[in-house]
């Protein structure tokens, strides 16, 4: 197996390599489209689990909408069509017919068009508004607080296997309610929950925070985020639930008896995030041997590799590696027993590093002899031997500490990569040398967040919640009084 | 709340009430396009759950291949492309732009045409094989065993909810093989886990069989499909499991080497169950009342209703029903306290039962005083008194002989409806006032099929995998020779 490129050497070639090489997604042969690999769907499928959990948890339900929204709905709400119009895939016709030119080949059947066209959804406001509307009459029809797990397609000019993709796989959720504090405290809410999973499941530290107008999702009134930053310094963002306010409400005419029994229109939520996340999963964790998972999103969290030279060794090895396995098992781990003979135990220790197994166990001859086993911890590649005894309650502790050792070690990496910045030439330096995210003072003008995107390529990610409005100060940038302390960053 | 139409009345129409009232689908702005409700999306998730678990459990995994098919992969399998080409969504166009003839509308820019246009995909052979290519060398590469869950679209001219949509849920199964003997064992498996799931926890008796040659998957070398019988004796083809031989193989190029060295097609199997077992499942259990849910995939299993006419009388009673929900929770029974007060009994009554609860439980301040509640099974109506000691294994029983008593009385009257016919006089009569299945021999020429289908409507279901291959006997349309003893049935 070829090593991969180191990140030192080329991050970004890195990253592809690593995606590839560890059977995460291909590219594939539709544009900008990826084909996502049993293994790296094993890890979506994980991450789905923790969040829908926690969708139902808080009184969420799912259900699914049509994956086409007729032009003319497309185009209810303005701001929302104009974020997507230009980038979205158009079915225009219902058949194809053969082409009477080319025998075997097909071609649009031009009496099979459509008298109107049907976007590809790019995201399901407008599909999901139209249908509110049949389904909200009075207050007591309210708050509707609906999930959808999907697909969209984006037409993406530049994309990048799980980053920005064509179409790619999200949850969507979609809520309405009575009153604007509802709302907000819903999309609040979403925010917490993405927070808890990305944080507490995938081990990756974020910042939570609220977007800049410019930078808010084309029809919303706040866009809240969490945004992670990788091991290049750029910002992902990695979740974003969003206050909509009544826009689609009003765009469907959407209203509702209160219980004054006056009408009013309903407002809005929506709250996503994507197989993106697996993008951040990675340039979070990993390193130059490969992926490296947190435990509680690992589908293998324990690889057992035995080592044997006769067929009678591999018998007694494998008769206390199955065991392990059992016992294992039998306490919630997921245990993968790899006695394949074809393969030796050092490309299996290869294979596994690369595939981000959090604990091997290797078992021996000599092993047995001494009653204990070898384990290796993915996250810091230490060895060491432990006594066959407790095996279990030993392992179950180990993937505690690699899940817990893998925030802290974020963490720190990211907290040391926050930098406070009084002067825009220090930034203009530092955003090229150091890298990472810089705290500065905004004058909250769109001129200014423009200008220094133009000229450094870093955006302001966010406003950070538990930043303080400044009273006084400036910006750096522009000199004139500032409104808000936020962080920038160059950003995938 | 108005009453169904009855089945005796007007049996589409019931169907079409009842999916609409019991809130498990409806009809979207986008043509045949359906929006399913959380409600009818947890059956669905129950479902899912049930064949996810036994997918993995005979060794697949699940992955994620691209919606779009660009039309040469599609063009590659020339029979499947026929049978899809008539009924499928093309995108040809990637963006929209404003039309400066009409402020506020958009058009598709023509600027944008794509060089190939995509085909959003009715199913996925095309592009699956096409990524398999690279995936396969050697018959160590094999058998690749792969599900997807995803949405496909076939743009059907009538649609009914759940039966026939534009778009539809499914997960479709793909494997690859080194040999034939593997691929149809492989086929003949997934029609196991397919009985296995619609029998055992939904309930439905199915006849297994093979589809003649014209019914089969356009592609397919073999088609085996379980078939269920509906209340008014239709055929509904339940799921298919496909013997692809190496269509797909010899269309994408798709070679492995063999152990011995050699060079051959691999070997191919599909297979896939959709959205519409939901009208399979309604249209075997439900009453004039509405839907009747097996308890195994029920997401309600309990409800329990109060009976009070004071604040005081509702505390006292939710004590007990709080306490019984506990201790049924506590087994595993899915339960729902329904205390809403808005509502009264009755309403609630009628309700439960237009969404199939299997069980239902009351309790009033009359039931308290003699330590016992009131319960009703949803698949009888019948009530009874139970004591509230042992109130949960009482449950735990009742729910487990609903289940049974669902498929005992689906069965029989499966039974009773399949009539063995010798004389096409009598099958004429018969399928239109009887209805229902017909055991008959087939002289196995696609002339004979079609002559019947065109006359009566009814087509060959299926080849059943256990009657016996006809030694002697005629055909009871051609007077041939029987080749085959076959099922005929109107169907959906």
């Amino acid at each position: 197996m070829a090593k991969l490129t180191s990140r030192a050497e080329d991050y970004s070639k890195w990253y592809n390599e690593l995606v590839v090489k560890a059977n995460l997604a291909e590219n594939s042969g539709v544009r900008g489209c990826m084909v996502i690999k049993p293994y790296g769907y094993a890890i979506w499928e994980k991450i789905q689990a923790e969040l829908d959990k926690r969708f139902k948890e808080t009184g969420h339900q799912n259900a699914y909408f049509p994956i086409f929204v007729p032009r003319s709905y497309f185009e209810a709400e303005e701001k929302n069509a104009e974020g997507f119009a230009k980038e979205c895939a158009v079915v225009t016709h219902y058949r194809l017919k053969n082409d009477e030119s080319t025998p075997g080949k097909l071609m649009v059947d031009p009496e099979a068009k459509l008298e109107e066209e049907l976007i590809v959804r790019p995201t399901s406001e407008a599909i999901i508004w139209s249908t509110y509307k049949n389904w909200i009459q009075s207050y007591r029809d309210l708050p509707i607080l609906i999930n959808q797990w999907a697909n969209v397609v984006r037409w993406e000019m530049r994309t990048r296997l799980f980053l920005r993709t064509t179409e790619f796989l999200w949850q969507e959720g979609h809520t309405a309610h009575a009153t604007k504090e509802e709302a907000i405290s819903e999309s609040r809410q979403m925010l917490d929950v993405y927070t808890e999973v990305v944080e507490n499941h995938m081990a990756i530290p974020v910042v939570r925070g609220c977007k800049t107008p410019s930078e808010r999702f084309a029809g919303a009134e706040e866009t809240y985020t969490i945004e992670a930053m990788m091991q290049d310094g750029k910002a992902l963002q990695a979740g974003t639930s969003h206050f909509l306010g009544q826009n689609f409400a009003k765009a469907f005419d959407v209203k509702f008896t209160t219980n004054e029994g006056k009408q009013d229109y309903v407002w809005a939520t929506s709250w996503g995030v994507s197989t993106r996340l697996m993008g951040a999963l990675i340039m979070t964790h990993s390193d130059d041997y490969g992926l490296v998972l947190p435990p509680k999103i690992a589908p293998i969290q324990v690889v057992i590799v035995p080592i044997f030279r006769s067929e009678e060794q591999l018998i007694q090895v494998s008769e206390v590696a199955n065991r392990i396995k059992n016992e294992l098992h039998s306490i919630g781990i997921s245990v993968k027993f790899d006695d394949d003979e074809k393969t030796k135990p050092g490309w299996k220790f290869a294979e596994y590093e690369l595939k981000g197994v959090p604990v091997r166990i290797a078992i021996g001859p000599k092993d047995l002899e001494n009653n204990q086993v070898e384990i290796a911890r993915r996250d810091t590649l230490e060895k060491s031997t432990i006594p066959m005894d407790g095996i279990s309650s030993y392992v179950e502790n180990l993937l505690v500490d690699i899940q817990e050792n893998l925030f802290t070690k974020a963490n720190e990496y990211r907290d040391s990569h926050i930098t406070e910045v009084t002067s825009y030439e220090e930034f203009k330096e530092l955003i090229e040398t150091k890298g990472g995210f810089f705290s500065a003072l905004w004058d909250g003008t769109e001129e200014t967040e423009e200008a220094i995107k133009n000229e450094t390529k870093a955006t302001i990610r966010c406003i950070p919640l538990d930043y303080e409005t400044p009273t006084e100060g400036v910006d750096f940038y522009s000199g004139k009084p500032a409104k808000f302390r936020v962080l920038y960053a160059k950003a995938y």
